[in-house]
Protein backbone atom coordinates (compact mmCIF):
# COMPACT_ATOMS: atom_id res chain seq x y z
CA UNK A 1 0.00 0.00 0.00
CA UNK A 2 0.80 3.91 -0.16
CA UNK A 3 0.17 6.41 1.89
CA UNK A 4 0.61 10.17 -0.69
CA UNK A 5 1.33 12.85 1.85
CA UNK A 6 0.49 16.59 0.76
CA UNK A 7 3.87 18.24 0.88
CA UNK A 8 2.27 21.57 0.04
CA UNK A 9 0.01 21.46 3.16
CA UNK A 10 1.71 23.84 5.50
CA UNK A 11 1.21 23.85 9.41
CA UNK A 12 2.24 26.31 11.85
CA UNK A 13 5.42 25.76 14.13
CA UNK A 14 6.59 22.48 12.76
CA UNK A 15 9.40 23.38 11.14
CA UNK A 16 10.47 24.82 7.71
CA UNK A 17 9.03 21.83 5.85
CA UNK A 18 5.31 22.77 6.83
CA UNK A 19 3.46 19.78 8.26
CA UNK A 20 3.31 17.72 4.96
CA UNK A 21 6.57 17.50 4.81
CA UNK A 22 7.75 16.90 8.38
CA UNK A 23 4.86 13.92 7.96
CA UNK A 24 6.34 12.36 5.43
CA UNK A 25 9.94 11.93 7.22
CA UNK A 26 8.42 11.52 10.48
CA UNK A 27 6.71 8.62 8.88
CA UNK A 28 8.93 7.00 7.35
CA UNK A 29 10.77 6.63 10.32
CA UNK A 30 8.07 5.33 12.44
CA UNK A 31 7.42 2.98 9.57
CA UNK A 32 11.27 1.71 9.30
CA UNK A 33 11.38 1.33 12.92
CA UNK A 34 8.36 -0.87 13.33
CA UNK A 35 9.74 -2.96 10.06
CA UNK A 36 6.41 -2.51 8.63
CA UNK A 37 6.75 -4.47 4.75
CA UNK A 38 5.06 -3.25 1.90
CA UNK A 39 4.04 0.55 2.83
CA UNK A 40 5.42 3.17 1.18
CA UNK A 41 5.08 6.39 2.25
CA UNK A 42 5.23 9.27 -0.81
CA UNK A 43 5.24 13.08 -0.95
CA UNK A 44 2.87 14.54 -3.64
CA UNK A 45 3.21 18.07 -4.61
CA UNK A 46 -1.43 18.56 -4.12
CA UNK A 47 -4.33 16.92 -3.23
CA UNK A 48 -6.62 19.53 -3.69
CA UNK A 49 -7.47 19.50 -0.49
CA UNK A 50 -6.52 22.80 0.59
CA UNK A 51 -8.25 23.70 3.72
CA UNK A 52 -7.64 20.41 5.63
CA UNK A 53 -3.85 20.40 6.26
CA UNK A 54 -2.06 18.07 6.18
CA UNK A 55 -4.12 15.57 4.22
CA UNK A 56 -3.11 12.01 3.03
CA UNK A 57 -4.29 9.59 0.91
CA UNK A 58 -4.14 5.84 1.67
CA UNK A 59 -3.92 3.40 -1.78
CA UNK A 60 -3.49 0.03 -2.54
CA UNK A 61 -4.37 -2.15 -5.13
CA UNK A 62 -8.15 -3.42 -5.55
CA UNK A 63 -8.86 -1.24 -2.39
CA UNK A 64 -11.16 1.49 -2.02
CA UNK A 65 -9.13 5.38 -1.46
CA UNK A 66 -9.33 6.78 1.15
CA UNK A 67 -8.94 10.66 1.67
CA UNK A 68 -7.71 11.68 5.04
CA UNK A 69 -6.59 15.38 6.22
CA UNK A 70 -6.42 17.43 9.49
CA UNK A 71 -3.53 15.38 10.48
CA UNK A 72 -0.27 16.74 12.15
CA UNK A 73 3.08 14.93 12.78
CA UNK A 74 3.41 16.36 16.11
CA UNK A 75 -0.29 15.21 17.02
CA UNK A 76 -1.28 12.05 14.60
CA UNK A 77 1.80 9.79 14.05
CA UNK A 78 0.90 7.11 15.88
CA UNK A 79 -2.63 6.95 14.60
CA UNK A 80 -1.54 7.26 11.05
CA UNK A 81 0.70 4.25 11.29
CA UNK A 82 -2.15 2.00 13.32
CA UNK A 83 -4.55 3.07 10.21
CA UNK A 84 -1.87 2.36 7.90
CA UNK A 85 -1.72 -1.58 8.82
CA UNK A 86 -5.61 -1.85 9.55
CA UNK A 87 -5.88 -0.73 5.71
CA UNK A 88 -2.70 -2.88 4.69
CA UNK A 89 -4.34 -6.09 6.55
CA UNK A 90 -8.47 -5.38 5.41
CA UNK A 91 -9.43 -6.95 2.02
CA UNK A 92 -10.77 -3.90 0.03
CA UNK A 93 -9.37 -1.05 1.72
CA UNK A 94 -12.70 -0.40 4.04
CA UNK A 95 -11.53 -0.19 7.75
CA UNK A 96 -13.96 -1.20 10.52
CA UNK A 97 -14.98 1.36 12.26
CA UNK A 98 -13.74 0.15 15.63
CA UNK A 99 -10.19 0.04 14.48
CA UNK A 100 -10.29 3.54 13.35
CA UNK A 101 -8.21 5.80 15.41
CA UNK A 102 -10.35 9.25 16.55
CA UNK A 103 -8.29 11.56 13.72
CA UNK A 104 -9.71 9.16 11.15
CA UNK A 105 -12.93 8.64 12.40
CA UNK A 106 -13.27 13.03 12.13
CA UNK A 107 -10.70 13.24 9.33
CA UNK A 108 -12.25 11.58 6.50
CA UNK A 109 -12.55 13.96 3.29
CA UNK A 110 -13.29 11.32 0.78
CA UNK A 111 -13.01 7.61 -0.41
CA UNK A 112 -13.36 6.15 -3.64
CA UNK A 113 -13.97 2.48 -4.72
CA UNK A 114 -11.34 0.72 -6.64
CA UNK A 115 -12.06 0.80 -10.52
CA UNK A 116 -14.28 -2.33 -11.42
CA UNK A 117 -16.10 -1.81 -8.41
CA UNK A 118 -19.70 -3.02 -9.05
CA UNK A 119 -22.14 -1.54 -6.08
CA UNK A 120 -23.31 -5.18 -5.47
CA UNK A 121 -20.62 -5.26 -2.77
CA UNK A 122 -20.93 -4.91 0.79
CA UNK A 123 -20.01 -1.58 1.64
CA UNK A 124 -19.97 0.60 5.15
CA UNK A 125 -18.72 3.88 4.99
CA UNK B 1 -12.45 5.34 -17.56
CA UNK B 2 -15.03 5.36 -14.75
CA UNK B 3 -17.24 7.86 -13.61
CA UNK B 4 -18.14 6.79 -9.81
CA UNK B 5 -21.35 9.01 -8.78
CA UNK B 6 -22.22 9.20 -5.42
CA UNK B 7 -26.32 8.23 -5.21
CA UNK B 8 -25.99 8.42 -1.02
CA UNK B 9 -26.29 12.61 -2.34
CA UNK B 10 -29.56 13.90 -2.53
CA UNK B 11 -30.42 17.60 -4.07
CA UNK B 12 -33.82 19.45 -4.15
CA UNK B 13 -36.60 19.45 -6.54
CA UNK B 14 -34.65 16.73 -8.82
CA UNK B 15 -37.12 13.65 -8.53
CA UNK B 16 -37.67 10.74 -6.16
CA UNK B 17 -33.87 9.73 -6.85
CA UNK B 18 -32.26 12.17 -5.21
CA UNK B 19 -29.53 14.17 -7.30
CA UNK B 20 -26.88 11.50 -7.38
CA UNK B 21 -29.41 8.49 -9.08
CA UNK B 22 -30.49 11.35 -11.13
CA UNK B 23 -27.75 12.04 -12.43
CA UNK B 24 -26.35 8.12 -13.06
CA UNK B 25 -29.51 7.58 -15.46
CA UNK B 26 -29.10 11.44 -17.12
CA UNK B 27 -25.35 10.69 -17.80
CA UNK B 28 -25.83 7.36 -19.09
CA UNK B 29 -28.53 8.44 -21.51
CA UNK B 30 -26.47 11.28 -22.90
CA UNK B 31 -22.86 8.70 -23.16
CA UNK B 32 -25.11 6.56 -25.04
CA UNK B 33 -26.44 9.57 -27.21
CA UNK B 34 -22.87 10.39 -27.62
CA UNK B 35 -21.98 6.92 -28.73
CA UNK B 36 -18.80 7.57 -26.13
CA UNK B 37 -16.71 4.81 -26.22
CA UNK B 38 -14.80 3.39 -22.84
CA UNK B 39 -17.05 5.27 -20.61
CA UNK B 40 -18.71 3.80 -17.81
CA UNK B 41 -20.96 5.69 -15.42
CA UNK B 42 -21.85 3.69 -12.37
CA UNK B 43 -23.61 4.60 -8.78
CA UNK B 44 -21.62 4.35 -5.86
CA UNK B 45 -23.40 4.40 -2.43
CA UNK B 46 -21.02 6.95 -0.51
CA UNK B 47 -18.51 8.87 -1.51
CA UNK B 48 -18.45 10.53 1.83
CA UNK B 49 -18.07 14.11 0.58
CA UNK B 50 -22.28 14.85 2.17
CA UNK B 51 -21.57 18.44 1.81
CA UNK B 52 -20.94 18.94 -1.66
CA UNK B 53 -23.52 16.73 -3.35
CA UNK B 54 -23.79 15.51 -5.85
CA UNK B 55 -20.03 14.34 -5.70
CA UNK B 56 -18.75 12.28 -8.89
CA UNK B 57 -15.19 10.72 -8.97
CA UNK B 58 -13.37 10.50 -12.73
CA UNK B 59 -10.87 7.12 -12.59
CA UNK B 60 -8.96 5.61 -15.30
CA UNK B 61 -6.19 3.16 -14.87
CA UNK B 62 -2.47 4.46 -14.37
CA UNK B 63 -4.48 7.85 -14.13
CA UNK B 64 -4.77 10.83 -11.31
CA UNK B 65 -8.28 10.64 -9.83
CA UNK B 66 -10.26 13.60 -9.81
CA UNK B 67 -13.19 14.41 -7.01
CA UNK B 68 -15.79 16.80 -8.35
CA UNK B 69 -18.63 18.02 -6.05
CA UNK B 70 -21.88 20.57 -6.36
CA UNK B 71 -23.18 18.79 -9.50
CA UNK B 72 -27.04 18.44 -10.54
CA UNK B 73 -28.57 16.42 -13.47
CA UNK B 74 -30.52 19.89 -14.03
CA UNK B 75 -27.64 21.88 -14.19
CA UNK B 76 -23.63 20.29 -15.18
CA UNK B 77 -25.08 17.63 -17.77
CA UNK B 78 -23.12 18.90 -20.46
CA UNK B 79 -20.32 20.13 -18.50
CA UNK B 80 -19.71 16.66 -16.91
CA UNK B 81 -19.79 15.07 -19.86
CA UNK B 82 -17.17 17.35 -21.63
CA UNK B 83 -14.98 16.87 -18.53
CA UNK B 84 -14.90 13.28 -18.56
CA UNK B 85 -14.07 13.13 -22.29
CA UNK B 86 -11.27 14.98 -22.01
CA UNK B 87 -10.22 13.10 -18.98
CA UNK B 88 -10.43 10.29 -21.56
CA UNK B 89 -8.53 12.18 -23.88
CA UNK B 90 -5.83 13.31 -21.54
CA UNK B 91 -2.44 10.81 -20.87
CA UNK B 92 -2.50 11.14 -17.35
CA UNK B 93 -5.66 12.05 -15.84
CA UNK B 94 -4.93 15.66 -15.40
CA UNK B 95 -7.29 17.87 -17.79
CA UNK B 96 -5.32 21.57 -18.77
CA UNK B 97 -7.07 23.90 -16.95
CA UNK B 98 -8.80 26.07 -20.26
CA UNK B 99 -10.71 22.25 -20.95
CA UNK B 100 -11.92 22.25 -17.84
CA UNK B 101 -15.86 23.63 -17.44
CA UNK B 102 -16.81 26.28 -14.94
CA UNK B 103 -18.36 23.56 -12.47
CA UNK B 104 -14.81 21.59 -12.42
CA UNK B 105 -13.34 24.47 -11.72
CA UNK B 106 -15.40 25.07 -9.00
CA UNK B 107 -15.95 21.88 -7.50
CA UNK B 108 -12.90 19.91 -7.18
CA UNK B 109 -12.96 18.34 -4.10
CA UNK B 110 -9.60 16.58 -4.30
CA UNK B 111 -7.20 14.15 -6.62
CA UNK B 112 -5.41 11.12 -5.78
CA UNK B 113 -2.09 10.16 -8.16
CA UNK B 114 -2.35 6.67 -9.42
CA UNK B 115 -0.59 4.02 -7.81
CA UNK B 116 2.75 3.93 -8.82
CA UNK B 117 3.19 7.74 -8.64
CA UNK B 118 6.51 9.24 -7.77
CA UNK B 119 6.96 13.12 -7.34
CA UNK B 120 9.24 13.81 -9.96
CA UNK B 121 6.62 13.94 -12.76
CA UNK B 122 5.02 17.35 -13.70
CA UNK B 123 2.35 18.40 -12.29
CA UNK B 124 -0.24 20.64 -12.37
CA UNK B 125 -3.39 21.51 -9.95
Amino acid sequence: MTIFVCVSCRGQGEGEGGSGLALVNALRDKFAAASAEGVAVKPVECLAVCKRPATVAMVGAGKWTYLVGDLTAADHLDEIVEAALSYQRSENGIVPWKERPASFRKGVVARIPPLGFEIQEQQTT
